[in-house]
């Protein structure tokens, strides 16, 4: 028969089972700590109504989408969770209590160009709280958090937190009389970690239209900094002149104020004022985190408050905070920094059974016994010589093998394998487990590594 | 601004919370047992090029898949995991561990007339052994005992698993001089259950043009039946007169013997000569599950043992076997027959900590005390009479809301409300965590009911 020769799309990850394990663990701490704050669980389709998904239209959006037809549907691939979030609380808007909190993880579309590290389908991991009609700050306040808990779940100390509010900025550019130019001015002061200041000056001058002084004004703002305290008692110094500027900075008061309290230590977490969010639609907290040891891998975790989810789809006000991480593409930089954890444990089971025996049943048994004491196990079936199976226990990376032949079975024992240390005891099937448990314990080791 | 109404396309399952709650305890019950069978986790791209999709070809997989371009590309969605499965498999072939043993739960897409119960994009959960060159029939023994502990898991007892070995089948139409015609002979078998034995004959005779003789044979085959061990004599009834039937048979002998060591109780297993499966992919043990209060429902998991996974883009011999389940159709068909189980708790969150002061930072701190103890908890901080706090965890249906006023401060304690039983006590954050779980844990019930 002539042969397809197999190949992966690019831009569509495709890890092997040692990396997908890896992957899959990050995936469940973002799954556990999700729930633990109260977050339910959503799968809404991957396919949607084009119509729906490009209500807002326009842009790189529709560049990007996958939008194709099957029979007389107009039919395209999500690009992000939001507006399919979006949609579903319009739709099941009756249905739902609010706040209503829910997270979702999983693969979203765009056809961008393909380019190392930039993918086609990737995933996202986004938690919204999306109250109705009103949302208390306390929501915006308990984001850092759940970012926190997320990121020590992976293992990691060293990132932080960066936290600002829109009505800060917006606020402040009214003072200035630049309130018209504040969407430019917040995309050019973005770029203030990769270009530094004199060229943010140059452009907000040159392109923004700013004369000197006020762009010395930005760049005098924005350039505040110090602990949380002291950055508060700066900001102080601006208040009386503008309402939202008030407003905001009550706001990141209330965000702050409680941190203790929610468990986020003061290195994890920094008042920034140059964090804006390239997109409009943020209209009060925004946050971004960064691993201290990489800024160039840039936010890996990046959101913010918003006054309208679903406007396209509803009359209803549905105000909300969110936050994404690009699950995908922070696996695959890391991985290429050397930073996935290859000492943490990766194997498809925890112990590979190996009958040494004809009648395998008391082998089957043992894996059996095995796994009701919580353990993964593999039972290795083929007829292959002691070599082989020892040579693909290997290859498996499985951390212990335990054997069964005459004489174990006779003294009513297994004997147990360590992989690593090579050490091996006789002992009876519990304590087998107990002892394979207590190895496994102290091995582990964080997902991801700092440096 | 003109609003597009919401809607989900039909033949895609977005669930509601409560229920998204649900389908994600049976997916995790499918990802821990296959597990703990030392499955590795796999996760492959949603979009592959289409001429590797549809590599084999023609019929429904063609007219039902989505296909389409982007830029040059020519693309289409999976329609299964299997023929993905087999690209992988071929194309890390180097990479990998044989016997290669992997799960997937992911969605496909088929564009099927829609229609109740039909679903266009569909959860399959599947597990698969690939061998290079061979692989051991006690592989085939395994799979049983993993659809035991996956049906147990869902809180089933009432279930059978039905195995058959089509060399067996096979094998007796050669002896029947009947091999040209097994194919359809199988197809036309296969509907015993649903048209009886008088029907199967007139299509074997009609249509198939068997003359009454060998219909009768037929027929008195396929009505075997009994316990295994009466089948399996009455099986070497017809030892000795084909090859085929003689392996079959051992194959067959081979994956009953050590049931009881599987941990598979007989109730829960049979022989059954009238599974066929009817695809001709499959060439050794096949394997269907019935719920026994649900016949209607048809098989719930099936699969087989083949002997050419990726044929169609390697040379190499990888022969398998697996198994796979439609989740999402078997959550629909459960769900419309009031068969999930409402009792089992699906609310977002174990409790729902409400402050009773202006200063909330003690009610910060004690849910995540609680949370610290291994519980799901939500923080609620919206500013609400207390009345629409209460009547908010209702409707999320909370097993407990955990109260923390001026009083409860003072004393070191916090308010647990039971909201099923109305149950108040006051106690330290570590015994309410501990009150909670006792009552959690209490709770419980299968996810899905018999009947």
């Amino acid at each position: 028969m002539e042969k397809i020769t197999p190949r992966t799309l690019s831009g569509f990850m495709e890890l092997l089972p040692g990396k997908q394990a890896r992957m899959e663990k990050l995936m469940q701490v973002l799954r556990d700590t999700y729930a633990s704050y109260g977050f339910a669980a959503l799968d809404t389709p991957v396919i949607e109504d084009a119509k729906i998904l490009l209500a807002k239209g326009g842009g790189e959006t529709e560049k990007q989408i996958y939008r194709f037809q099957k029979g007389d549907s107009d039919l395209a691939l999500r690009f992000d969770l939001t507006v399919p979030l979006a949609k579903y609380v319009a739709l099941h808007y009756n249905e739902l209590a609010f706040p209503f909190r829910r997270y979702q993880i999983g693969k979203v579309y765009r056809g961008e160009r393909a380019q190392r590290g930039r993918f086609r389908e990737f995933y996202q991991a986004d938690i919204d709280i999306i109250g109705d009609g009103k949302l208390d700050i306390m929501n915006e306040a308990e984001i850092p958090a759940i970012i926190y808990r997320v990121f020590r779940g992976f293992g990691l100390t060293r990132f932080q937190i960066r936290v600002n509010n829109r009505k800060i900025l917006n606020g402040f550019y009214a003072m200035q009389g630049l309130s018209e130019k504040s969407g430019d001015i917040m995309r050019t002061v973005d770029k203030l970690d990769k270009i530094g200041p004199e060229k943010v000056k140059a452009i907000l001058c040159d392109d923004c239209g700013l004369v000197d002084t006020q762009a010395d004004e930005i760049l005098k703002f924005i350039a505040i900094s110090g602990t949380n305290a002291q950055v508060l008692v700066a900001l102080e110094g601006y208040t009386g002149r503008n309402e939202i500027f008030d407003a905001g900075l009550e706001e990141l008061r209330a965000v702050t104020r409680n941190l203790a309290a929610f468990g986020v230590p003061e290195e994890n977490f920094a008042v920034d004022l140059t964090i804006a969010r390239g997109l409009d639609y943020y209209t009060g907290t925004v946050y971004e985190t960064t691993l201290l040891d990489h800024p160039e891998i840039g936010s890996v975790c990046s959101g913010g408050r918003y006054d309208n989810l679903a406007g396209y789809y509803t009359d209803k006000a549905l105000p909300g905070v969110g936050i994404s991480i690009g699950l995908t593409r922070l696996f695959y930089v890391l991985d290429e920094q050397g930073l996935i954890n290859e000492q943490n444990p990766a194997a498809p089971a925890d112990a590979l059974v190996l009958p040494m025996t004809e009648d395998v049943g008391q082998a089957v048994a043992l894996a059996q016994t095995l796994r009701d004491a919580g353990l993964r196990v593999q039972f290795y079936g083929e007829q292959k010589k002691f070599k082989q199976k020892m040579s693909y226990a290997d290859k498996l990376g499985v951390p212990f093998v335990v054997l069964l032949g005459e004489d174990e079975i006779a003294e009513g024992v297994c004997s147990v394998k360590n992989m690593q240390s090579g050490e091996q005891i006789k002992c009876p099937p519990e304590q087998a487990a107990a002892h394979i448990q207590a190895a496994l314990a102290a091995a582990g080791g964080p997902l991801i590594l700092e440096k």
